[in-house]
């Protein structure tokens, strides 16, 4: 079956081109068939520009778009026609099985509850993404969907960072931390203090305790759990780490003559390191617990960033994440959910 | 005059020979009297190893130690005559003007409390300290002293860092921004929400507004404020991202024989770049807001580091910085901090 793949072009930072750019090498590559939503004519001088044999485009017409300073949930609501409600309408009707976008995030969850739903049993949904680490990757969620979760959000979380590690990348009864200032269990902010014993509690999760910002980047685990706000600043803290390192080495490596020779030598290993570090190759955040395949791509993504993104969207409708969700919470909610949190809490 | 720097050698996770060769070292270089608290057997043993030659070295004995898993706040008062505490009273006796230590950092703030107590109108103490970032440092406030503090405590954070980049930076009004998910004052966790119009009401704060993790290596701000939880994952995050950058870098540059060739003409390059980088040339993280010099080193911490953080007790020593928040808090304190706190949030 052939995935269909539908892309908010007006989305992002770097405006339709760059979009269109990493949305027809994804669908390239995936094999996918694309709907680029947004500004007709934009969206046609774009591809009049690339070489689109072979790759099965559609442009798909919504006449606004969601800015990035906009009132995420308000946005959505008074702008029907905006490209993301558009596209994320394709899912409902049936006419795409994923949604890659770069827009305003806060809009994209807004947008995916209203038009898709969450997944039965969800309280709240979740931006999940892997981060490069030593020892491969670490799916590190929530990363700003809830800035002030439940403790009982926080075990949903550990749950659907399951699903999705099982799911795509195969990976059998992965390991899950939470996020906080020390191993030891004592430690933790009031909220990680009371989800601690909640997600020890739970007999079908691998919970290996705390773990701190280092395990992130370090592959400890294979889940990292932490509320919205903490997590976005750990992401964008890694991020902000990596381009401070590849510049000071650029800065350090051209500083003499003799140094820029030798780094002329050194460049595939620097080229090797750089792509180990991209976040554009680990590719867009799913956010879990919608009703549907729907990847948050960065706001500054780059054509490849978009492009990576489009192939963890065709994974997540391939492997029927939003279904997987669905199927783990109705185990956990033959009780309501958070009558189960509180006999865990007391057990 | 010469500044007299106690150091609790029975701290860190790497035994008393490290600390000592760092404090010998520190104390050398600083041209300060060394006063070593702990086992006097294990002191004068690494003590025998080592050139004491033209320093004014002392050892003070203490007969316990506050161990690494020990609660902090219980042995602190359990063990009175453990390094630590012994360390402090030498502050409150007025045989030392600054301590270093790099124990149990809970306990080191615990112990602080009790033997040196707060500075007056200071509600909570905070760890700040250094990071190394593209345009030089910032200063990251809190790093674990206050996991879930009120929004009044991260005014204080803000004037306590204010007054450590003016006296010991010399940085004039020196920039200020909170710690958040996004730039927008609308966005933050609940605890960002309140204490944004706080730190903007402030006329002698240099408050910039929401700045993300990105920006805590940046060099965006000279201070960055957060809740010790937050801040906490953001350092060992940030130090975690370095190591696996350095170990990354390495692994690709030894891969062959000709990359080992041209690394080697590299390390120059490599040499000043860890440097930049290394978090032990940055030193300790002073405990503001307690009455007298409190530095508290990495767990971890190696002989370099040992040695970094007494210039940073030096320093805070010889600007007196406990003095000088004193005063910056009690012209905030004309009235009570805490109504002072609510009239800003109405304004």
């Amino acid at each position: 079956m052939t995935i269909r793949i539908a892309v908010d072009a007006m989305g992002g930072d770097n405006g339709p081109a760059v979009i269109v750019e990493g949305a027809l090498a994804g669908a390239r590559t995936q094999r996918a068939t694309l709907l680029l939503v947004g500004n007709v004519a934009e969206i046609r001088t774009a591809l009049s520009r690339l070489d689109t044999a072979g790759v099965d485009v559609e442009v798909v017409e919504a006449t606004d778009v969601v800015a990035m300073d906009d009132h995420p949930a308000q946005a959505v609501r008074r702008k029907p026609q905006s490209s993301i409600n558009v596209a994320l309408r394709l899912i409902a009707e049936g006419r795409a099985d994923a949604v890659v976008s770069a827009g305003n995030s806060g809009a994209v969850m807004a947008a995916s509850l209203l038009v898709l739903g969450r997944v039965k049993g969800i309280e709240r949904p979740a931006i999940a993404s892997y981060i490069p680490t030593i020892k491969g990757k670490t799916l590190l969620l929530d990363l700003g969907a809830v800035t002030d979760p439940k403790p009982s959000n926080l075990v949903q979380f550990a749950e659907m960072g399951q699903v999705y590690v099982e799911r795509i990348l195969n990976v059998r009864n992965p390991t899950i931390g939470l996020l906080s200032n020390g191993e030891e269990p004592t430690k933790g902010n009031a909220l990680v203090q009371q989800v601690h014993p909640l997600l020890a509690a739970e007999d079908d999760l691998n919970f290996v305790g705390n773990v701190e910002g280092k395990d992130v980047v370090m592959g400890t685990v294979d889940i990292v759990v932490t509320d919205g706000f903490t997590g976005n600043v750990a992401l964008k803290t890694a991020e902000g780490v990596a381009t401070f390192l590849m510049e000071l080495m650029r800065e350090e490596i051209t500083a003499t003559l003799p140094r820029k020779l030798a780094a002329y030598m050194l460049r595939p290993a620097f080229r090797s390191m750089r792509s180990k570090l991209d976040y554009a190759e680990i590719g867009g955040a799913p956010l879990l617990g919608v009703n549907g395949a729907v990847i948050i791509a960065h706001g500054r993504s780059s054509a490849r960033a978009i492009e990576s993104a489009l192939s963890v969207g065709v994974r997540a409708a391939q492997f029927d994440l939003a279904g997987g969700i669905a199927e783990r919470i109705a185990r956990e909610t033959t009780i309501p959910t958070d009558v189960a949190a509180k006999t865990t809490t007391i057990a």
